[in-house]
């Protein structure tokens, strides 16, 4: 088990006592800081390591030297949130014990939110933080408040469009109070931004929306601060700085500058290191600290540790993304007009094999869910079967307009949306997918679907290519799963129809997806075993169709009916199996419970997330005996 | 009753005929089309005159001496099209029969369709077309098809963000087939694009997004073809072709240009001319067009005409606008906090008092919606009271993830979404706003309702500002309505909860809002005279809340339970009520039928879509007396 270093409080205040330059002062806080990102990121394990390092010169320079108390600092991309975390538990705004909850419950979040001490902003989605800082001068000048506003922006980032839907009006209104640092690491979440979708002449782009503009070493202290006095002086304007940076600075195998010619994605965008490169990059930051102590006449680093947390991958684990990857690529060879559309998620997706498979098939769109959207409508039209992917929260959401514009084409179009429901809860609320369901299901011409398993993501896939004339949402969730059911012999996909995996007359259960439909199934079991109740439990993988016969049929006269929802109760699929129980005027008609989400989800260890929301199948079977045994006792 | 003129096939197979230069040609073909483009928005009594006119010298050049078999034209902007129409009229691309049914069902669809004739993509909602245009090329390349593809922008336009995300991987590919041209008529919805959000240096921010530029006025034609023949050329990079045009052009008095200082309005943006205007308007274009022919030593043209239907005004409408406009500015005489966003729609949202009288708390986001949402978003952490305004299908799908993004930092905002519902039927399914209710009503701290009338909408902004801690969405019809029914006396908003407008014991019907409430109420007087079954109608206003307790109240024992949405029934209030019935576990428990929109919205006149939805309160009537007389039958 790997000993996990941080460098502790008193340290940070024995560097407050050191007499040092500013920068050198910034270099050794930074230096500091990356060791406890790194610790954070490997207890954590998950977290985006190349984007913390690559920004936290900048914000350690920005905090040291730069905002002052009325000031507000935040970074548009969000998930370079660990290493701001730890400036801010090095400085004391956060509460020191912190450290040891990254992605935990009551922890701090994967991606920033405003509950927590120090942070201005929810991000995660990208390309709101110039909106949002616009609002916040209006509201500042209105309210006669004042403080200068920072934004650290992604240079992937970039490629959003409200990004630059939002420059103009800064510029118009003259918010001078607005400087935006571009942390220009080169390096999207997949590979190079100069691959994935050229930026092209940044400065001018900028210029051309009326923002001043200036470009530096974003690790060079000395250009930050020649850069950042000047901006002060520039009150009528909007002011941005393109801050050239490493991803992954400060580790040399974690600097993107080491990938070799023949890499093509960088290693260290999100999740944990392994012990190895734990080890070396610890090692090699300690030491990068212990040389600038030396410099200082100061005695070395003294680090405190904690055992990195056990966290076996679950064995015999399905894996719903590797399946599609593996289906899609299998139609493909059969469809020449299917062609595959991402937008900087390649690898999440499942599309490496498809790009080297189709090269010319395959559009790489770069952050750009709403452009790829409409890209794939014109594709349609011109008579492709285009197949759109990106996170469900993403697609959904940010490209929804165009989905539905899209819809009313009536042309065939494929989207697939993974990371979809509670987990990964690690992340946080800006990417786990609870309203996808909503958002896309009411769209005519629509059929969405979730598989449960990786047979029937190949059923799936093979519904969407060849089963139906309509368009398709698939829902993919992208963790591992253990899978402890079958499908039935025989199973295949009819519309609006499932699959009984548990028989049981005193309550049904109705879920769908690997991660929940599993928690019905423990939970069934546990209901025999513990209270002798005899649920049922139905694989429904339809999300927005449900069959009023097969219905009917399935409920027989049970009286208890729960549907669970990987998603918010609210728009979820089982509102719609609930609708449609009163719509058949059952006599006697069954009670209906409708479990799932209730509110924003927390962040935490994916069972922690799970036992949070009551949707673990310890939680079902309270819920489920609970209202079972009252009715018996009732009875 | 005034007489509408056209001109007729025959005269554009005369104008084929004469010996002209190929500028002279267009320039007659266009002002042809300018009358019929007059006669059709006259007709249908709304309309775009403004852009229609100042993009049909660039369409008729296109169509006449630019654009080849194999090649596409599109307009991004959509709200051109009866220009476009005229044009494919002209050319005998439409039947010609279409020129009588503009916005009628089965006829021209106020925003394009591609069920029309000669109509490539469906637009409307902005921003979408270099996107489409993009994946129409690598269709077009993927299977060896020529062609090249033409987009039409507008100048406001290009203030959407999913524009300037489109651009980049146009130039990065090298897609030399796409040319846009800006119809930069310099006024966009509501006044001058200059005032509601410069462009600032246009030709400055192409060029730096690698496309090749130019720009030259939009009614000179010889500079249109120097323009469009050096384009060809350009086979390595797309190109935009600025074109300064005027807005109504072709009608001294329609022109922007002639608008006076003092006037901050364009009157000819959408709407039909009165019956002066448009005779005003005609006379000028037939002289024009006379003048023309006699240069070409022509006789004069020979138009056809058919008389202006009738189109009487509804007596005692209620306009929920209106009482909107005139509670929001009381309430922000009270509440300081309180600030108004908007984004070009001041004059539809009913903001220009708010405007007028608190100019410092008015933020005019123009075309830019996400943009405005998440500068709501900042200003609500500030400690504002933002309330956000669009037209509901813009604001709850274009700015979806933006809205949840807010909603995650649990501060309060209010969105009010005007346009909402079926009706207006007349502009087309890319403004008929019945996904809305789905798209937002997951949000969790987000509290949905619509009022039914000019009373209601003062409670519910009451509601909104003083009544609730959490954000609202208040969803506003924009059309006149006949309000047949009162509240009932000291009738309060409690969530959840609604009020009994009719008594009746052998059904119920649930609805809401100005559209559909009075056809429930019409539909159960008849239903007691015409079939003799007491129908009860209630009003509940709240979209994403049913008080259970409530609920089963108001059902008592009714046995037949209908619901209306304004919306698709998928995701609609119906939905959630059928699922909280579900929930209840009644015994006997109702049959409940979900009525609403499923399928794409109709375009048509208001009566024409109720009527093809079923949702007019003869449809209502068939409906329900079918369910209660089968039951009654088998009693």
């Amino acid at each position: 088990m790997a000993e996990l270093l941080y460098v502790p409080p008193q340290e940070f205040q024995r560097l407050d006592q050191l007499k040092l330059s500013p920068a050198a002062r910034t270099r050794l806080f930074a230096t500091f800081c990356r060791i406890n990102t790194l610790y954070m990121i490997a207890r954590a394990g998950s977290g985006h390591i190349g984007s913390s390092f690559s920004s936290l010169d900048i914000v350690s320079w920005l905090y040291l030297n730069e905002i002052q108390p009325e000031d507000l600092y935040f970074s548009s991309k969000g998930h370079d949130v660990p290493g701001l975390y730890a400036v801010l538990l090095g400085l004391g705004v956060l509460p020191f014990e912190n450290i040891h909850a990254l992605r935990r419950l009551g922890g701090l979040p994967g991606h920033p939110d405003v509950a927590t001490p120090g942070i201005v902003t929810n991000t995660g989605p990208l390309g709101m933080g110039i909106s949002k800082a616009k609002g916040m001068a209006f509201a500042n000048r209105l309210q006669g408040t004042p403080g200068r506003i920072y934004v650290l922006t992604g240079d992937g980032e970039l490629q959003e469009g409200q990004l630059w839907e939002s420059l103009a009006s800064a510029a118009n209104r003259g918010l001078g109070e607005i400087t935006a640092i571009v942390d220009h690491n080169k390096v999207q979440s997949d590979t190079f931004v100069k691959s994935v979708s050229d930026l092209g002449d940044l400065k001018a782009k900028f210029r051309s929306f009326g923002w001043e503009v200036a470009r530096c070493d974003g690790h060079d202290f000395a250009a930050l601060q020649r850069v950042l006095r000047r901006f002060r002086t520039v009150t009528d304007r909007p002011k941005v700085l393109i801050a050239d940076t490493v991803k992954g600075a400060g580790v040399s195998f974690m600097q993107h500058t080491a990938m070799t010619p023949q890499e093509r994605f960088y290693r260290f965008h999100s999740g944990a290191p392994d012990d190895d490169a734990y080890a070396r990059a610890s090692a090699e930051l300690i030491s990068s600290a212990n040389a600038q102590l030396a410099a200082a006449s100061a005695p070395p680093l003294r680090t405190e540790s904690r055992p990195r947390p056990e966290r076996p991958a679950p064995a015999d684990a399905q894996r719903m993304v590797v399946a599609y990857s593996r289906e899609l690529l299998r139609h493909a060879e059969k469809e020449p007009r299917l062609v595959a559309l991402d937008a900087d998620l390649e690898l999440d997706c499942g599309l490496i094999p498809f790009r080297e498979r189709f090269p010319e098939r395959y559009v790489e769109c770069g952050i750009a869910e709403q452009d790829m959207v409409s890209q794939a409508g014109g594709m349609a039209l011109r008579g492709l079967l285009p197949v759109v992917h990106s996170f469900a929260c993403f697609l959904s959401t940010r490209a929804n307009e165009q989905i539905y514009n899209n819809a009313t084409e009536r042309r065939k179009i494929l989207y697939v949306g993974s990371l979809a429901g509670l987990l990964p809860s690690g992340p946080g609320h800006s990417h786990q997918s609870v309203r996808d369901i909503a958002a896309l299901g009411s769209i005519p011409g629509l059929v969405a679907l979730e598989p449960s398993c990786e047979q029937e993501v190949a059923l799936a896939v093979d519904y969407c290519v060849n089963g139906t004339k309509e368009s398709c949402y698939l829902r993919l969730v992208s963790i591992p799963c253990q899978v402890p059911y079958q499908l039935p012999a025989g199973y295949r996909l009819q519309e609006g129809r499932g699959a009984v995996l548990t028989e049981g007359d005193d309550a049904i259960l109705f879920a769908y997806g690997p991660v929940l439909l599993p928690q019905a199934y423990a939970a069934a079991a546990a209901l025999k075993t513990e209270h002798g109740i005899n649920a049922g439990v139905v694989n429904l993988p339809w999300l927005n169709r449900v069959d009023d016969t097969w219905l009917r049929r399935t409920l027989g006269d049970r009286r208890h009916v729960f549907t669970l929802d990987n998603h918010y109760v609210h728009g979820g699929q089982g509102q719609l199996i609930a609708a449609r129980i009163a719509g058949l005027g059952l006599d006697p008609s069954p009670q209906v419970y409708n479990l799932g989400v209730t509110d924003i989800p927390v962040c935490g260890t994916n069972p922690e997330a799970l036992a949070a929301h009551e949707l673990d199948s310890a939680g079902l079977v309270r819920t489920v005996a609970g209202v079972v045994e009252r009715e018996r006792q009732r009875a």
